[in-house]
């Protein structure tokens, strides 16, 4: 009776090597080319899956009663956390994505994703140690000189230590440029830093030896607001000269929050008094360095979404397969037959299917996205991933909320009772609407900075690349290619509009955002199906993949027509 | 920090005598003309509100807390439940729609309903105890004989014995032909009654000296499937000559459900070991006795999903107003402005607002057809109510979660902290779109027994009804009155392709259901709109009413355009 796991190996495969080739892209770069082939990543895949599938889902039930408890400025995670921390550091996965010089894997994002997604399928609270970690070394990779990332990188990508984000304040939470914590020099370059942060994930916990926190704070000589704002590493101890963990450092973890949900997620104000920290990239430019970080893990946030949908939708399938309740034929009163026989059912379940499969499709393009900005120097492939990052956040964690509850209305009562495990993916998967920038701000990011940044430039064109790339002899083309031309004529529009209005652009931010999730969606499921053809699987997938295409054209796309008729002049 | 509420008493008196005038219904009834008048129910609103303000709502998050306890049979509530159940039933509110026959206070749906509404904001969980009994009520006071309602109904009406429905087992939930409990003929006209229920809302607790639970079970002639089933009352101590609590019968709590919320109420697995029950009403037709009391509480779900998004929007509002962050006009960078200046943070809280007016509007009519059924024997008031009730149900449910939902987003991080109580909003309604027949089964209910049932009729007949009343020379009549032909063709076409395809209808329910609420929410609006000219209201309230009506038109009657796409041919 308990939440089951089994990671989409074969359909992870499929976007990968099918969908969006990555392989080319491997190809005409050395570092990855050298270490890389489709098999080897599908035995990478494996590995990590095994590790998911058998040790970190089978716990996740039992993490969410445990939790996590304070006592006496220390906290203890579920006890199983350990094990799997451990087993997570041996295979390597914690740097996974790290940079080789430092001891780090240096796989492509297209890969770590996937992990990604595995991680938050199997625990979102417990992937949350390892992830936290992993985005604050794409911080240190950019901005820490070799000296100091030769102190802290390797540890960090063998797990030993953790690493934090420190931002918020509690009245300093999306509006950063309020914040208290200072930072005052010291005569040996170091600063002195003093204030409280807030809602620290994974800021004190028993799976690490050290915890390195990266701390937002204001020099004396800050300018006001969020162009004041500096970057420092605070470690819990002060490595010594031997790179060993000494000193205490004068910070402690003050009180956890009590949360709706990613119970084993240790959520820590953290009391920074007089701490030593060390300024990372330039005075005052902290943010910067902060938002390169973020921006690169925003994509994260969007497989907590489709993690916890996938685990989700695999349970009500084998729940709906399962449970016998009325009847179609009405044969025999005695005798009822599987709920997925009732056409709602199916409803549900092929409606989180279809965003699913669409959602993984959707994050591995914006993921080769970045991977081609980061080892080919692509600007295009930057244009579109800072363009596509804030709907992979937003968009694939409101549908996470949206696929977990119908899945769990799939399970009627039962859905509702802690046993089945279905109702802690609804409440560990709320988060991540809100976490790393709520998803308004992320709307608001969508329209004001990035679309109407460039007067639309990068949208429009990539309208046009779709639009010249369907085939319009096929229904479903033409179907999108109809919708591709009145969000064109809406944006241009739009824009017009809101030249001289804000207030009207981030009025609709959210509409327009959503709007181009689905219309992006409906891309990923004609890539899917025009993959097919070159893709050595199943004629039963192929059969399901071109059903579940018609599906998401007939029943979800149509969302299209509200966002336009709300916005249209 | 904790959350607050304050009954919408304004709202309530608008809707029920400046709306939908009640009072013209209860002048026609001797019954009602006799005790009620707009100042008197305004009286009693207030009284009821006292409780639910001032005792309930602040111990929710309480109870949310300390959840219920099972100890060798014996359940306990929170602690504070009792002083608030003596102050309910002392203030006369348990048997306030009862039949004053026997003690009950015989007062109309329309203003139980506003009853429900506020105690739903107060505490879900708690409310279920006395909910549970009034609907059992229901079902006595229309199927007992006389000497069964005089032994039963006062103690019930008065609160001393509580109630509970005992339908679901572990493997009969939306299917209920395939029950097992069986019901033995004794000598002396009882039955012994054997089997075991699950889901059993307040089915033990430590509130009452008694409790009255009403068993479907079958007898052993019965035939096969649901027209097999009888129903029985079941007390839990056998009343004696004196009608006190006698012997001990042979049932008991067997466990309580560990649940994502409501958890002030005991959801029990209820063991009858041959338990001595009393037939109510015929042989093998008891799922028609139950229906009936259903159906007329199916409204009241609807109230927890209104009631949870009042109290969630009451919050938010006062967080928007008070948590400084960001700014508009960028003149101080270091200070900033409340968040309810920010476009999508009004955004969210008109959405939550424009809802719940409009479905404090649709329960108020839908309780004045059951009102008209039950006082007057209006059969097209019955008609209306059949029709709206699964609306009503499963709407305003999915409603009550979308708007907590909202309503938590606008508390940024403090939404996931349980502190705020936010997130035990969003737990606690989300019960509401499973229980008392899940909203799938509401969807099919609707269009496949109710609209398909009569090919429409009544249906469109109410579209013809809107249409007739709408003035053309408005914009927003115009609006509706476009929607609404498309929806009758649409409903036309979609009969007419379902008369050999039920399945196809089965496929659309949820669509169809969903579309037709949106469509009577737009009504609600209109409404309230011309109720204005005659409301003796403030200024300030009637322009929040034209602002809101045209957000809802605006920015979510434009849902219907999706719903339509879907279905159309």
């Amino acid at each position: 009776m308990s939440s089951q796991y089994q990671a989409p190996l074969s359909d992870m495969q499929f976007q990968l090597f099918d969908v969006w080739q990555v392989q080319q892209h491997w190809q005409q770069v050395p570092a990855l080319a050298e270490q890389l082939e489709p098999e080897t990543a599908q035995a990478i895949l494996q590995e990590a899956a095994k590790i998911c599938e058998q040790q970190i889902a089978p716990q996740s039930q039992l993490a969410d009663q445990t939790g996590v408890r304070l006592e006496q400025g220390e906290v203890s995670t579920p006890e199983h956390y350990k094990a799997c921390y451990q087993a997570w550091c041996e295979g390597g996965w914690a740097g996974f994505s790290g940079d080789p010089e430092y001891g780090g894997m240096g796989m492509p994002k297209v890969l770590s994703m996937m992990l990604d997604e595995m991680m938050c399928s199997a625990d979102i609270a417990f992937s949350l140690y390892p992830g936290l970690t992993a985005g604050a070394c794409v911080t240190l990779q950019q901005y820490a000189s070799d000296e100091v990332k030769a102190l802290y990188l390797p540890k960090l990508y063998n797990g030993e230590w953790s690493a934090t984000m420190c931002l918020t304040e509690s009245h300093a939470g999306s509006d950063l440029g309020l914040m208290r914590t200072k930072a005052e020099p010291q005569a040996d370059g170091s600063y002195h830093i003093s204030g409280s942060k807030i809602f620290i994930t994974a800021g004190e916990h028993d799976l690490t030896d050290n915890i390195i926190h990266l701390v937002l704070a204001k020099l004396p000589d800050a300018p006001a607001g969020s162009r004041g704002i500096s970057l420092f590493i605070v470690p819990k101890f002060i490595p010594d000269a031997a790179g060993q963990p000494g000193t205490r450092n004068a910070l402690h973890c003050g009180s956890i929050e009590h949360k709706m949900g990613i119970h084993g997620s240790a959520t820590c104000v953290m009391n920074f008094d007089g701490a030593v920290g060390y300024l990372l990239g330039d005075p005052h430019k902290g943010l910067a360095a902060m938002f390169t970080m973020m921006n690169y893990e925003r994509l994260a946030m969007g497989s907590q979404g489709l993690g916890a949908a996938e685990r989700a939708w695999q349970n009500a399938l084998a729940y709906a397969n399962d449970r016998l309740q009325g009847r179609i034929s009405e044969r025999d009163a005695n005798k009822a037959e599987p709920i997925i026989r009732h056409p709602d059912v199916q409803r549900m379940l092929y409606t989180i299917q279809s965003l699913n499969e669409a959602g993984r499709s959707f994050s591995t393009w914006v993921a080769l996205q970045l991977d081609k900005a980061k080892y080919s120097d692509d600007e295009q492939g930057q244009q579109l991933a800072n363009l596509l990052t804030p709907i992979a956040k937003a968009f694939m964690t409101d549908l996470g909320l949206e696929c977990t509850v119908q899945a769990q209305q799939v399970f009627g009562g039962h859905g509702y009772v802690k046993e089945w495990g279905m109702e802690q993916l609804v409440r560990d998967v709320r988060i991540a609407q809100i976490y790393e920038g709520t998803n308004g701000i992320q709307a608001a990011d969508f329209l004001l900075r990035k679309v109407a940044g460039d007067k639309g430039a990068v949208l429009q064109q990539l309208y046009r690349e779709i639009e010249s790339w369907l085939d319009t002899s096929n229904v479903l083309h033409q179907q999108l290619a109809s919708y591709l031309l009145r969000c064109q004529q809406l944006t241009e529009s739009l824009l017009k509009r809101g030249s001289e209005n804000k207030a009207l652009l981030a009025d609709y931010a959210y509409d327009f955002m959503t709007l181009n999730g689905y219309l992006l969606y409906g891309y990923m499921w004609l890539k899917q199906i025009e993959a097919l053809e070159r893709a050595e699987i199943a004629d039963e997938t192929k059969q399901q993949k071109q059903k579940l295409a018609h599906f998401y054209f007939a029943r979800i796309l149509p969302r299209v027509e509200t966002f336009i008729a709300i916005m249209q002049d």
